[in-house]
């Protein structure tokens, strides 16, 4: 019979891994509940044309696209942002605003298959719709933050470098001659990863002159928010310029009261990939640099939601990916451990399973992790098994020990155990130990 | 601009229905932790070949088939058991046994769409791996007993109907004649939902003349376990038949220790309809009969492994689906609310924010889920927003109540409101309240 494997870029995560990506899911989304962002559950298979329709895309290049049995152009979604905006506009009328989303799933992009990159990956998408001001901007940064804290980084493990495509935007519109914005910007984004000449030809091949691609640069290593203004001064008939310069201000000093502003560096050369933003935008980087790239972003997205057939709506969201915050987290020696636990394992000795089910099922009524044997098992094979899986306490049911009305309670950690009377366990103990009956 | 409609069989779940689903998913998989079921996470696309290399199997029809950019011929996966035989197989040698695994995740079959039917679809696998015992039958039909009993359904509202693919198929070969157990099995499990004539032809077809496939459907209407010797006695000389008797009553006994019998019912003519089940088997139905057809099933498949390149692995498991077992917690009147609920909104009056953000996060900090205003709102449009997010306390923060060290604490359901010190808000109040204050 044949054997088949799985596709590249693709994950099978066994318990112990699953294990530490459920932590991680569940502080990521515990964090955001706590924000009021609600949970919703989306399709993975979307109309093509949502994305095929707008031109230009670098994603569209990676799909994973194909025609379905009724002649659908569909395609496993690359990324929530354009079917949240589907669901915003279809119930524009009656959601409450702002309307504050998240949800944790996988996405899919044909691409080359890197560290902490996969074919198909899951993120938790956070997102704001409804709210054009800067507390929604900082309400995210914020929600980002807690997240990393809760993970277990500290303060100076990770930073966002937050940026604003608008003062971008505006800036290039400064200088004279067509300048093609969405190009300069991509230049930007790459700034990092390549060398200086060739960044200094993308803005070249954006419309800036070589003078004016370093005088641009140049006017981008502006770190202190202070400086901004000197910034709205190089062009100072621009009121887009002074208006972008002034909101960015307005978010940083949200994120100040909302208690993250130690987190947020300005960084006006971190642009993010994606056409889409309008606004804010935001990185966040390993602070040491071991992890080389960006481990994830977000910012504003004002105009999507229209360009989705809805109402002109501001949107503002972050998206941490799992994988690269995988990294980050090994990175700083605060990744969940890849481990199963188990608090009892209930072990048979002869014909005893009916009092050795009642015990389990009275362990497990109490919330706890209970296994037992399936398997018709030796005394030493089932301790072995109960080792495997790292039971804390093993309970023996054991037919001569019944005779007498009693188990036996074994720490496994120690190896000390001792009898219990069988009526007793649990009885009023909710998380009967070998201390509770030595 | 383009608006664009999600594909049929598809489901957006905006946040209320969320919430429903996921205290279902919770709570499902809350019990298969407690009996030690271990959770994965899986591709959600897969080689094509694990399912068109079998053939005859209704599945191929409906899959989300297609070529990748690399040429490789991939499905989105219709159902988890393949793929868990994969990662079984990959790793068998290192795995400590019984292996035991849950995962909730949507599949895709491209079917007509019908109430609780859908083209994507959420389950939850529960599967043991590793042990040929009637135990492990039994723990699968435990955990979802108590699954159901969790989420709030009586005994009397759901019924497994437990059948046995030996027996049906040890019965078949007694027969003179060459018949097709597979079709007759089919034809078994179609019996409920076609006419006797077309049921009859069908074990015709397969091999059966009328007077024998009378006989044999006569056989299955045993359905007190104590009857199950007269069944054996049908062909004293089939091996086969003795050892799937005493196996299906081996399974009964082993759920009444584990204190599921009552939820059990002999039922021969429940076959399940996939091919690949071997012993045991058994759907969960809905008591009244409201919800026509089988909530989920489940059973046992022990040549799978094998059969995907793994060492021969008995295996067991069930899988309930989401949107079926949405229809009988809602006919039995116990389906979770679709709200959204929210413990405080801090409400801000003036420039106030870095005081309701310090008590807002004071409030998270302590796991409450807490809003505040991101949108620059008047105090009757924050109210209004509180009530539509079912705010239980808001928190006004005021700037002429700041003057004096005080905020306003208004229980929503009373609208009774006075006021705290600032200080004390939360302070040592794990919950703080209108009544701590009042």
């Amino acid at each position: 019979m044949p054997t088949y494997e799985r596709l590249k870029g693709f994950r099978d995560l066994y318990a112990p891994e699953m294990a530490v990506r459920r932590e991680v899911t569940d502080t990521v989304e515990s964090v955001a509940r706590r924000y009021g962002f609600r949970e919703i559950d989306t399709p993975r298979l979307e109309p093509a044309a949502m994305w095929t329709d707008k031109s230009g895309d670098d994603i569209v290049d990676e799909l994973y696209a194909f025609e379905d049995h009724g002649g659908r152009h569909v395609t496993l979604a690359p990324e929530l942002t354009p079917t949240v905006a589907r669901m915003y506009a279809a119930k524009a009328q009656e959601l409450s605003k702002p309307v504050k989303w998240f949800s944790t799933r996988p996405f899919w992009r044909y691409e080359a298959v890197q560290q902490g990159r996969f074919r198909e990956f899951h993120q938790t998408n956070i997102d704001v719709f409804g709210s054009a001001e800067p507390e929604a901007d900082a309400e995210v940064l914020a929600t980002a933050a807690d997240a990393l804290t809760e993970l277990g980084l500290a303060a100076d493990d990770f930073e966002f470098r937050v940026s604003h495509r608008d003062i971008l935007g505006a800036l290039l519109r400064s200088f004279e001659g067509t300048v093609d914005a969405t190009a300069a910007i991509r230049a930007v984004d790459k700034s990092e990863k390549v060398d200086e000449n060739e960044y200094l030809d993308l803005l070249h091949d954006a419309g800036l002159d070589y003078d004016r691609a370093r005088e641009f640069d140049d006017l981008l290593a502006v770190d202190d928010p202070a400086d901004l203004d000197e910034l709205a001064d190089f062009a100072p008939d621009s009121e887009d310029l002074a208006a972008a310069v002034d909101n960015l201000r307005s978010v940083l000093r949200a994120a100040d009261d909302l208690g993250v502003g130690d987190h947020c560096d300005l960084s006006l050369r971190t642009a993010r990939g994606l056409d889409y933003y309008t606004g804010a935008v935001f990185e966040c980087f390993d602070a040491t640099g071991e992890v080389g790239r960006s481990v994830f972003g977000g910012g504003r997205y004002d105009d999507l939601i229209e360009a989705f057939g809805g109402r002109p709506t501001p949107a503002v969201g972050v998206a941490p990916g799992h994988a690269p915050l995988g990294l980050l987290l090994e990175r700083a020696g605060v990744a969940p451990e890849a481990t199963v636990e188990t608090d009892y394992y209930v072990l048979q000795v002869g014909d005893t399973r009916p009092t050795a089910a009642r015990i389990a099922r009275d362990l497990r009524s109490r919330g706890h992790v209970v296994e037992s044997d399936v398997s018709g098992r030796s005394f030493g094979a089932q301790l072995e098994y109960a080792d495997s899986i790292d039971a804390d306490t093993v309970v023996v049911v054991g037919e001569r020990d019944l005779e007498d009305g009693e188990v036996t309670v074994k720490e496994m950690a120690s190896g000390d155990q001792t009898t219990a009377p069988v009526e007793a366990f649990p009885g009023d103990h909710d998380r009967p130990t070998y201390d509770d009956f030595a």
